[in-house]
């Protein structure tokens, strides 16, 4: 079995474990690392650092959401061409053959064993983490408000993409539509809801796996890269989204994190 | 950590693992073991062996169908008073202090910390080690259907149940309206949808953190258990039941099934 053989890959990271705020971000797509055990699948350097194989400034952004929210952090170490965790094993787009201009060889007609050896080494191991933080914050009375975070390219399949921040719900979307809100009140961003993708294009499978079943709020934020490129632009942008997050929890009420369940 | 202290608890058991058919079969109260590491809950051997602390004659029956309908098992290997793998960490009923005439002492004012331990030592490998089985099939373009196994009491409070086979879903009703119709026609048993329990009950979690997030058909099924309280009892359900189900997914349409993914 595949799942025996378990190598020291860096498949999931946890961070600010003992924080006690409300919100758990999240980042699937934070790196663009390629283990061995994996190979670059074909790919020149240019296509392992485009933003195909990751979401640049997404890692960043996250961590400094985390800290300013005292929250939770769990990123992904794997680039999403190996194995994209927002996406179910059997979706295609799992270890797609292609992304925007760029064909991955190493994906092409992939047998059921490498499908079921990424499945064992990189989404089960990853979401079995996320799930454990989820399951012992509920153990302990807390409801944990799942936030994840991505970027997007500006240009995209040759076409200028003018939003900048993409705000996408899955089933509930009252955090989104919170968010959205405060956004657009607080912030100089051009703000859309479930822009540049929606759950129609099957970007929200983790919101459905993780937060879903325990109906804990959720939401899935897009920055657009450009926005957080340095060091200084990711300051800036957590600098003004820490508040917007905040009030957003605020204006959808502690009534909806602390929903009973049976 | 106490998700560092591996116990070899029995927490879960896989049968047929290679097994080929659509069915995947779940039987989370299967077992009244309480191993040492938990104690005996302030019970009596009274309580220990009544259905409140597992589903007697669920387990034999559940194999049953695995074999029949040459299906995978993943069944529970601990008594539900210690934890309900059917419940949410943040329910009263996951580590209840009182089932039907019977109190738990054991799990009186539960400490956050012992929540979590229960939580980390045996929910949340459980449904590891399910999520794995579901997700390594969809990894390999199968899309399993979920069939949770259960049994329940012919009095309850003191009332007796005219019920003898429950049919219960979710979300999506697909699946549980199929069976009840070809078990009405098939069988002689009193098929009730919904009953003894329903979703409101909160009886649905399983399929929801399980079943719901892939879209796969899923029912969970309740048997009356004076019906299943020996061996020719169950095999003769199993032989009722085994038709009922494999008519029921040809009805609902293998294209249920096959629904492609995003």
């Amino acid at each position: 079995m595949a799942a025996k053989t378990k190598l020291a890959l860096p498949v999931v990271t946890t961070e600010n474990r003992e924080a006690v705020g409300p919100f758990l971000i999240v980042c699937e797509h934070a790196s663009n690392h390629f283990p061995r055990t994996f190979g670059s699948l074909g790919l020149e350097a240019e296509a392992q650092n485009a933003h195909v194989a990751w979401d640049p400034g997404a890692l960043p952004l996250a961590r400094a959401l985390a800290n300013a929210l005292d929250a939770t952090l769990v990123s992904a170490g794997i680039s999403r061409l190996i194995y994209d965790l927002n996406r179910p094993p059997n979706s295609a787009g799992a270890m797609t053959e292609r992304s925007e201009l760029f064909e991955v060889p190493g994906n092409f007609a992939l047998a059921a064993a490498e499908r079921q050896r990424r499945t064992d080494l990189v989404y089960l191991p990853f979401h079995a983490a996320l799930h454990a933080e989820i399951a012992r914050r509920l153990a302990s009375g807390r409801r944990p408000v799942i936030v994840t975070v991505h970027s997007f390219t500006p240009i995209y399949f040759g076409t200028r993409r003018d939003v900048e921040l993409g705000i996408i719900h899955d089933a509930d979307p009252r955090l989104a539509e919170a968010v959205l809100a405060e956004a657009k009140a607080r912030t100089g961003l051009n703000c859309r809801l479930n822009e540049p993708y929606s759950a129609a294009d099957g970007v929200t499978h983790l919101l459905r796996l993780q937060a879903t079943p325990y109906g804990l709020p959720n939401v899935m934020l897009e920055i657009r890269n450009n926005l957080i490129a340095d060091d200084v632009a990711v300051a800036a942008m957590a600098e003004g989204l820490t508040p917007v997050l905040t009030a957003a929890l605020d204006r959808i009420g502690r009534a909806a994190m602390e929903r009973a369940a049976v």
